[in-house]
């Protein structure tokens, strides 16, 4: 399965060292103006090359739209991408071409599919995740069409926490960071990991606000709170996720969590914004926690693919926390969710339904 | 979408108050032995009435199996199950017929359809996981037969969490706790909460062990912790989940956080048992985190379907805390994704067709 | 997959000979009236029992709605329905317990699933087509509060068709007869061949009329003359299906069957309301061919399960021409697919978004 | 929906005069041995340009594969394929851009998508089919590592039926004729129409050959008379789908149209290799009829998008005769479905299971 969404659905294709990425959209309605640079923008906030603390690979990606666009607007028809992958260096795998990485994807996929495709991790890599920003970039335009905003930073690394969280701050910082104060300290626990030839995990905030319409979810299969669990643990490197108070939430009792309402509306936001798996039109809050990098350049035990134990000396170019960039991907995430969710609400009433054919 | 699966599908309808709860499973292979004896007895973990510290709703759920069974054993076709709902207390709902009660999903059910289903929260209410746990045992069956075994329990409550960790414990205990050591706290604090007519929140640890294969989990958007994940967010009262190290991977730096192997296997399981979205042949670790049951008999700030603010006193039949029989949810969630991806792998190569095919 | 429909999907469950055969639909917007003596209606239209001209077996349905309604109207949750099976003779089969039926499923069931289901073909019994329409019941109830209705009847027994086509009169024919002047020849050759213990085959004329909108279907894989031959080539017995002109077309130069317009509208309707896969406003028309019962109760040659070679003389109840009965089931599932079809179209361009959200 | 296939899922996207056509195939398994050639081949057989029975648009297509295959085998991730379009001449239909063509989908996708992408019929038109061809080659080359292979030809062309089917023959015929002798006849029809400046319809004899598992087909919805009706009517043109005798059957009796057995197989195949919806392991016999092409050169009788009545007279090039590429594109779907069947097959009962993970 490599396709997402149920009304709006993404499929995308492509390996980190293969001819291309891309994604094809099918679901959209005809009608919606595309900014092309809008997909390049924020394709170009996820791409590396950067800064210090995110990987050397130049992905200048170039993201070229195949179908779906006529005069600049969607046609209801599937709207394809594509970005032919640059600077590859297939051989700075060769010497790992037979050694699973710890906390990699190599063995599973090994043994999944009874081959080993080295090169920089095939399928399994976050360069992938190109493919789901340019999908995000059109869902945001869909979204923001009706007054919904998207946004992202990263409100924690190793364990140095945001106190203030400021989006526009977090536009212009170099790691992301939502928090001027604590930045420095952030890059600095970076700096040190990748120094002492090591990671460091991090935490990311993903926030939705503006007009989102009581309501978004559907069923009980595909809430949105169950929709953006998927997505969001879905992505590497992940390993928690939380919406609103999230783990708190747990060690509270009822009269400390329940958001209570007077005539003006909600007064908390302790839900995250989301009811019964459905929006409750107060802004949505997500929580995802990325472990550090598994790529280190520190000796390690693994085995070969003949299982015999061997020490893996590992070299290329990583990350050293991927939550940096994985905030971006989170932000795409919750705009094609929310999309979806937009699209498939239209038919939760028959009153709405008579708006269209009556 | 009522539906959740990709080859092991399964649907469920009905809801707290109406006449009926089931499901119907779809895509079971066919010859696997079915003891009705075992979906009674999962079922009855899960239901309510057995002490203080669960709903005084009894639910003494009987099972009926529709379809789908021939002589003892599944036929391929759709295994319907049913349960008639009793002793239903519609009344007690009465009062609260006009008001959305502060973190139900009444507000937003009430919004996105339309109209207010006051009767014990209509298909939002957990009456339905029933319907879940009932679908579970039979995954369970399928995935025994093959080795892979699943458990739960109970591992804090409030802030109370345990040290130790034996299923087997659990299994015993009123509240499913698995350290006996902090019981008698989790209990207390549990206590306390009704007393105060409030109520707690619960943090649960789902696992699965045996001979699990390595590789379960499907391309880039159903992998296992992606399946994982929006199964166990879109559960009532869920606000966070964690794999493995889950959010203390964030906080670690790489060297710290990966799992390194030797010729005997893994020498930790801080993944949780999942690698690039693929299960490694390890133990699977989830932690599911509950809010406290929004349901509580203080008087609590809201509004009434006409949008005034009024003062709600609830009254009824809850749960203090959530988590306890969420937890057996929590493993039949684990035991149907797992069943899923069994199904879902047989194809992942060329020698499994021609295993069957040659 | 015993699951259809995208946005309006229909799950049906059960066995012939089984406890219960009922259905779930999901997707079905909120707030849509419900008159269940019309279920009951339109499942008495297809049941047997009334006349030489259809089975013995008397399928008097009682369809109970398990969930999905609140106070009269639908709730925007799944709608389940559920008829348990009376006047069960599984004796009758005894005799054929280990030998395929000609022309049966028996023989394909049997090496699918390993095991022989002999009660009454189990799965693969006509019976389960009560849940079809009875689904198609709630269909029609939501496509007629759009001023959209759908007919239809028998047009051909053996080599008998019709040369008038009257909906009307149908409704009130023994054997759904669209033209009253072949009728008593159509029922003399049902009634020879039952005499003679054999079968004949039909064809069945069905209809959607009314405020079709223009532009019905989804996409290139889901086009509506698409979804109507998925549906309809998998009714048991159903050999053929055309469109409009059908087969004729194939023998026509293109000035003869193309549909011309002028101001006013088509001039023909040569496609049978469908271009391009959309439906364009006119009627549709469609032709489903069924063969002969292959009950026969003529010494016919097969085999058993052990593969030897044996003569069956069946004995038991069947319909002498399943056209007739048939073509209340094609008429259900073209109501489900318009049903389907006129949802999903309400997100085919932002102009409709607009009417909900801004 | 542009994807169909439930386990082998094959999505395509672009336009007749857009930037590419392309496909992604998700679900093959890893392992298969890929020949990129083989693909060439089967897109050479379907392209035009080759005679004046066809359209004089070359389409010189180079198929590209961007992803999916590593050292020449399946690696289990998505196979995603381009073709960028070539020999555009978009000013062809510039005269047109206002008005719409008689029996095109010109009209239906206006109304739907509202706008008008006069460019060659943009998404509807036949060009498309080249993505299912390149896609039918991959499922072609999984069916023969199994043993199945898929043929077709053309069996009549207006009127004139061929008498004897000889596949071979059709493969080297410019029509793709199954019978020699009426070859020239059929011919002459052709060339009839097209210098009238009409055009002709006919019809496809599709089969499938070889060692075909006895139970492909899934469930009561996805059955493959259901799959392979719901692909086959969805083709530009098609106007009616017949499954062994087809229509035929329903002017028969049962004692003349059941498929008896002897202890070496079945006496016949009427009933075209599907009983109960799955594969009885004889040949599988389609029968696909193609309207004519409605792009005819006579002066026709239509509207504007205003609504006005226009005459059109159309210009440009346009296959006289469709069901002749048709053909091919008809015997990818044969392919692309049986993959998908036999792959979804390998769950049916535990004992398959059981080879694989025991």
């Amino acid at each position: 399965m490599n396709t997402f969404g149920l009304h709006l659905r993404v499929s995308t294709f492509g390996e980190s060292h293969g001819k291309a990425i891309g994604c094809v959209m099918d679901g959209l309605p005809a009608g919606l103006k595309i900014d092309e640079s809008r997909i390049a923008f924020e394709c170009k906030r996820r791409s590396g090359g950067k800064s210090e603390f995110t990987t050397q690979r130049k992905e200048v990606d170039e993201i070229e739209i195949l179908s779906g666009i006529f005069e600049g607007k969607t046609t209801g028809t599937p709207l394809a991408m594509i970005i032919f992958n640059q600077d590859i260096k297939s051989r700075d795998y060769a010497d790992i071409k037979d050694i699973f990485r710890p906390s990699h994807a190599d063995f599973t996929y090994f043994h999944k599919y009874g081959f080993r495709d080295y090169r920089g991790g095939g399928r399994a890599s976050a360069r992938e995740s190109v493919a789901r920003v340019a999908a995000g970039a059109i869902a945001k335009m869909l979204l923001e069409h009706f007054g919904i905003f998207c946004e992202s930073g990263v409100y924690a690394v190793g364990g140095i926490e945001a106190s203030e969280i400021d989006f526009e701050y977090a536009k212009k910082s170099e790691i992301f960071a939502l928090d001027k104060e604590v930045e420095l300290a952030q890059k600095n626990l970076i700096d040190e990991a990748r120094r002492s030839h090591d990671s460091i995990g991090g935490s990311v905030l993903v926030r939705a606000i503006g007009k989102i319409p009581i309501g978004l979810g559907e069923g009980l299969y595909y809430k949105l709170d169950s929709a953006l669990g998927s997505l969001m643990m879905g992505l590497n490197g992940v390993k928690a996720f939380e919406i609103g108070l999230g783990i708190k939430s747990a060690h509270k009792r009822g009269s400390q969590s329940n958001d209570c309402m007077d005539e003006n509306g909600f007064l908390s936001n302790y839900s995250g914004g989301i009811l019964g798996g459905l929006s409750n039109g107060e802004s949505i809050d997500l929580r995802v926690h990325f472990k550090p990098t598994p790529s280190i350049f520190l000796p390690q035990k693994t085995r070969d693919i003949t299982n015999r134990a061997v020490e893996l000396k590992l070299k290329g170019r990583h990350d050293p926390c991927i939550a940096i960039r994985g905030s971006i991907v989170c932000e795409a995430m919750l705009a094609l969710v929310l999309a979806d969710m937009l699209l498939l609400n239209t038919n939760s009433k028959l009153e709405y339904l008579e708006k269209i054919y009556k």
